[in-house]
């Protein structure tokens, strides 16, 4: 491979490879996935704003590469809920990874295939190991952009629909100025 | 896994992560690395400093499973090379690795198992990717310590036997205050 194939720049503050396009979702696309469906609906009225982007670097598929991806979640709430990512399960379910945060102060929210949640903060200069089998979101808990990479095997590959389905069992919400995890279940009583 | 084992802050000055011991490695760790042989004697001679340290992040070792590495390597020189690590293979030679620059500025030479050589450019915010069936060792070309971290297949393991033998085929030195690879032999020669 050519020098310009094996390396790229990034930008912390921007959240992106040097000069690479990135993959934009706006509110829109979060349809869902957020709890307050009434707070979500009424966000939505007043527009579409970007909840995040992600960009990847992805040299090679050979067996053994690795792949890596920058994002950036924005600052912001539906209703006492922060602004998340979508959250996935590697396809192949074994594939850990690691996260690695650049800027900004947020969670990810690890769920086992057997329903176990931990709540593991993300910050700059921190590193979060996601183990296999784990679907895994990112949670932005703080009033500026969260950056972080991602590094995950070639191999590791991304299921979405298990989570689009049944969504996370936990959800971090603001609850008068604190980050906390509860059940969803128990949260959309108190919306009730 | 518990909290704790899931995620590590660290420190981009020190190159380690807080808590962590790391493992060093002095100047006389590193007989028959670096090509001016007479400059490598006469340095030992006035002492024994550190060159480089690396801690491992290895939560796990399952199917699937990655491990992180931070490093740091002093800035200096043994007569017109630079500061190095030994460099290595990965013992499954198809696993990849990707570095990512935390501080300083520096080189890889990427060395390929048919010779082919490349030198690509280390420094904060950029991350190179090393593929698989290449020796990669990493060089401080610049006059403060080089931190990176490095992240990898549990799997990969490391193979310091080839490259002990037979050396990196290109040196990286400072001519006139240039960075510059050339092969090994040419350099030899001028030393003569």
């Amino acid at each position: 491979m050519r020098f310009s194939e094996l390396m790229r720049e990034f930008d912390v503050e921007e959240g992106t490879f040097s000069g690479d396009d990135c993959s934009v979702r706006r509110l829109s696309d979060l349809q869902g996935y957020f709890a307050d469906e009434a707070a979500y609906e009424a966000a939505l009225e007043a527009g579409d704003p970007i909840v995040y982007s992600v960009s990847a670097f992805t040299p090679s598929n050979d067996e053994g590469a690795l792949h890596c991806a920058i994002a950036r979640i924005e600052p912001g709430r539906i209703g006492c809920e922060w602004y998340l990512t979508k959250g996935h399960f590697h396809a192949w379910r074994a594939a850990a990874e690691f996260y690695i945060g650049l800027g900004g102060e947020g969670v990810m929210v690890l769920e086992s295939e057997h329903g176990e949640s931990q709540m593991v903060y993300l910050k700059a200069n921190s590193i979060i190991y996601v183990p296999g089998y784990t679907a895994h979101r990112t949670v932005n808990t703080g009033d500026v952009p969260l950056v972080y990479l991602g590094v995950y095997s070639a191999a590791a590959g991304h299921d979405y629909g298990a989570i689009a389905q049944r969504n996370f069992l936990k959800v971090v919400v603001d609850f008068d100025g604190k980050n906390t995890m509860i059940d969803r279940e128990v949260f959309l009583e108190t919306l009730a």
